[in-house]
């Protein structure tokens, strides 16, 4: 097999980042293709790129050999199986279960912390957290259940991440937990303690150092700066 | 291992049809518990009880002997893994990856339709349907996409679904289908049939039964009419 994993921006492509962190962090080799941010007008020259390759117009996707998986979950769940000797899902069953009901969670959910804290790691915006959880009660509301769910997996937990090592449902929450950070969100000391493993795991620092390294300013991702 | 799933109306809860017709498609064999639908606020009789179980608060979850499983694709997941002889996704890798790719994009896709046409079993609404067609660009697009992407599939298919055999893919898009269906959208002759095909699978069938014997009206789930 054959693995070319097309993505978005580093600093803005939060989707992209999951299965790019999972196949970094456990070593699967790939080759990376950028198809960069504009507008995502539908004569943009993003979705006219993506779209050769995917009907659905987004990043990630993953081609293998002649095939594409157009989805980072459904891409993640593809390596779990074609490399199920890894454990990119947790081995006890009762816990794979658990990883799985979190990861479709987050794979739906969050709308409002994703609409009002958009994903970007370069930008370090305390005052704009501060705002949004000042007159936003649903995105605090999220945060709050964010933090109590995280929480409760945390404590249980054997090692550093939700289920011990870690796991696709630790690369879905990574992004979430990056925008805490960089809008510097105040989180319980187990979050926090938990944010700082990610920021210093293998995958997760690869991506963060080579985000930081792009110069691209997008504006449609941008609600907050004019530019970098 | 012992199966419970707990579920919403089956005249509302497209969500919980669709690990429901997997189960019951393939035999597998468990209990179900309905919890009925409210006007869902936090202190509802709906979000208490299903709270005690499910910290997201939603149907369908599935428990497990003595864990939970939270989201109707993580329960398919689940199933898929524990009943690999029953092929409850394709069994050949490619077709395997691009039904879990069509299952992903359901899974987080198709907002406006979802949107606008709620659904709802029972209900025949042919000229709502007209009428959100005429005003809603948006709602005509997705079904637009959604009847190319499904045609595509059928007619590669070597059988009478998007994949052969009825897979996970083909109950993920079912509640879409009846969408269509029931606000009379014209649509492809391929989707058409698919249509058809799907209104007599087992499984379907038989929550389409059981919905329409149902005589809960629930308001939030009905902007177009006062009464069944």
């Amino acid at each position: 097999m054959s693995y070319t994993l097309y993505i978005g921006n580093k600093n803005y492509s939060s989707w992209s980042m999951r299965p790019w962190i999972v196949m970094q962090h456990f070593a699967i080799p790939f080759e990376e293709k950028w198809i960069h941010f504009d507008n995502f007008d539908e004569n943009s020259k993003f979705k006219q790129t993506v779209l050769t390759f995917n009907p659905f117009g987004s990043v990630p996707f993953l081609v293998v050999d002649d095939f594409v998986i157009t989805d980072s979950l459904a891409i993640c769940e593809y390596l779990a199986e074609q490399h199920s000797a890894l454990a990119l899902w947790p081995t006890d069953i009762k816990q794979r279960a658990q990883a799985r009901s979190l990861t479709a969670h987050m794979h739906t959910g969050y709308q409002k912390i994703r609409q009002y804290l958009p994903f970007n790691i370069e930008a370090q915006l305390p005052e704009i957290g501060k705002i949004i959880l000042r007159d936003h009660l649903p995105v605090k509301k999220e945060i709050e259940f964010l933090d109590n769910l995280l929480s409760r997996y945390l404590k249980r937990s054997q090692g550093n991440y939700l289920f011990g090592n870690f796991t696709i449902a630790d690369a879905f929450y990574a992004p979430l937990c990056l925008r805490l950070k960089n809008y510097q969100i105040q989180v319980s000391d187990d979050l926090l303690k938990y944010i700082q493993t990610l920021c210093s795991t293998h995958g997760i620092t690869q991506w963060i150092d080579a985000a930081l390294k792009e110069h691209h300013f997008v504006a449609i991702d941008e609600p907050y700066r004019f530019s970098r």
